[in-house]
């Protein structure tokens, strides 16, 4: 077997952050892939050759016998294949989506065999920019191709068949995850049973993009960013600081900001009347922003956001058209959108089921009324939970 | 006389921009006034002591015998005191608010005496931390004070003494330009006939800091920054490009990117597949980062975020509560929104409509329907125009 069966102990119980139910999936590990089929490369969107590819992921719970109960989870773009459980006793956190995923969760791993794995371009174990490139024997740097969503789609797909699956009973992801959802849809429809796309969009807006290009900006302005060699000396923290900072503002919204933080002041009475932080919505960004630059990867940072820029589903599969960009898709669909998410606002998600529509599609669609801006989608919310549990299983039903 | 007479010549209009009529008011001259009062300096709110401090302003227009037709305009963060005009026949563009300050304008220079001056902390002609500190013979840098809109506002009040303007028949402004209009009424309300905030605020929101914190990171993350000595050596052009940047970003809208750039790709059929700005917009915001850092002093950035940050009318004048803030107010009050501003939106313009009335002042509301975001209140826009043409004609009328 791959994965590491899951533990149904209450133990873990203390180790977990916003978990109603206080079951976890457990301890779990990090495995990882390398695509090496030969000629041991992928031939990317852009006509670049990459190989070896290594595609790092974690699965959960069992795949059943007719391979029937795959679950595909797609992460955003700072996440991992860490989207449940824990690594030892001593973890301080579980994955990024464990309020989700874990036994009778919305995502039950009692009933469902859950894979998620990195992305491609990214930093935590599958190939990117920070890996070594086979050539120089040194890390890719900017000699990292720039890679697409279908190209992310493409290393998950060689996982799949690596692993056995041939038909997923759900793929689901938020944001950039929803990207690579609507991208499976498209790209390898007679495998997508059905697609939960999460605040997303099937092309990145111009406001989107601007926020992402700026933020590239204040990395490449960081002289430690050096064309993207640094990786034997300092990093580029301060840019890839203002980068993340950048991207929590976009996460939020004005109403979340105005609850979280209003004008309060962080641990005084007055104002400092210098450029300390004396809000604390400053002392979170700059928090944030501290807390990243230990984790993250400035050049996965510039590639990822770049990748999410070029997303244009209708443009890559339609012609321009968003109703002939879905004309293969099989997959039966709930579309998720958020009130108070302005970076992928309610009216993109309205415009893809639209589309799914024209195409005859089962689409069911729901905008959750929610004041935490984009963010909505990673916290916990019964309304969420319940929708994909009740999709889940009436899919699994169908089939 | 204090002021250039204006020109009311057609041959001006060749350098007109987004002038309706083609009427300028012509050839204008910069002056500064040079607060130097014993004992020569200003105490600040903060309690510091600056001194002396110059003021650079323009005017337009003549006063007239019992001086009741002075118009006082208020910049915005970027902004000057160079509001309508060319200072030569050479001059590409003009001042920042041609459309509107003229003869037959909104603001009708044949009526009105119009004053704008450089906001205290700036770096157009008023005293900021890129003007000379006498204690040190070098520019001020970090040792300059942070001021308050307070501050701003008692040096435009020292401005209106030296003119022997003892009445303002309309202090008019945008954004943080708004913020100083609110101040005049709450601080000298015996002087103010009438004023106009367009797009502003009574206290700036967590989503307004947060916006100018990640783009203060930036400027101080640009090591040529150097702690604010960067006057004999290189400027932090990268870190500033980065901040104006974002600010651009706050002027306009979701809708207002979507229509003025979409998708578009910049002079290709194709996307790049590396980091050269491949979509119109990045281009536009690249061009708008470095056409800023050429104008712009990072400091004052620095100093002008950090003030309207600060800003919290209700703390400052009512103790927390708006409905006090306006209780010595007399003026008549045209308050003015933008539907796509999500940077200042209409409901704190409500907010302080509804605490202005409950002290039953004489205000006219008006939310603008438009698509471009914070920015619309600096475009044409013949429904602000007629607005503000007709308030001040009334509150003219009516002294």
């Amino acid at each position: 077997m791959f994965f590491f069966p899951f533990l149904k102990q209450s133990k873990m119980s203390e180790y977990i952050e916003h978990d109603a139910d206080g079951i976890s999936v457990g301890l779990v590990k990090k495995k990882s892939y390398t695509y090496a089929e030969p000629p041991n490369e992928m031939i990317l969107e852009s006509g670049t050759r990459l190989g070896p590819v290594t595609i790092a992921y974690e699965t959960y719970g069992e795949l059943n016998k007719d391979k029937s109960n795959a679950v595909l989870i797609c992460h955003a773009l700072s996440g991992d294949s860490h989207v449940a459980g824990y690594y030892s006793k001593d973890d301080p956190k579980p994955g990024w989506w464990d309020i989700m995923v874990g036994p009778d969760k919305g995502i039950d791993t009692n009933k469902y065999f859950v894979i998620c794995s990195n992305i491609l371009g990214s930093c935590m174990g599958s190939t990117g920019p920070c890996t070594y490139n086979p050539k120089t024997v040194k890390p890719y740097g900017l000699d990292f191709p720039v890679v697409t969503i279908g190209d992310m789609v493409k290393a998950q797909r060689a996982l799949l068949d690596h692993l056995g699956i041939k038909k997923i009973l759900t793929v689901i992801g938020g944001s950039i995850g929803g990207m690579q959802v609507l991208e499976w849809c498209a790209q390898y429809p007679e495998m997508v049973v059905s697609a939960i796309p999460l605040a997303s969009t099937t092309k990145h807006s111009a406001l989107a993009i601007a926020f992402h290009e700026v933020a590239r900006q204040a990395i490449m302005a960081d002289p430690n960013w050096n064309d993207g060699n640094y990786y034997s000396g300092e990093k580029p923290k301060l840019g890839l600081a203002v980068a993340r900072m950048i991207g929590h503002i976009t996460y939020l919204s004005d109403e979340s900001m105005r609850i979280k933080f209003g004008r309060r002041l962080q641990n005084k009475n007055d104002f400092s009347f210098n450029f300390d932080a004396d809000f604390q919505v400053e002392s979170y960004l700059r928090y944030q922003g501290s807390k990243f630059v230990e984790r993250f990867d400035a050049n996965s940072f510039l590639y990822i956001t770049k990748t999410a820029d070029y997303y244009d589903l209708e443009r890559q599969h339609g012609s321009g058209s968003a109703v002939e960009a879905f004309s293969k898709a099989r997959a039966k669909f709930l579309v998720v959108s958020f009130t108070s998410d302005w970076l992928y606002p309610t009216y993109q998600s309205k415009s893809m089921v639209q589309a799914m529509k024209k195409n005859g599609l089962d689409v069911s669609f729901c905008e959750i009324e929610a004041q935490w801006g984009h963010d909505a989608f990673l916290l916990p919310s019964k309304r969420l939970t319940d929708l994909i549990k009740g999709f889940l299983e009436r899919v699994y039903r169908e089939i």
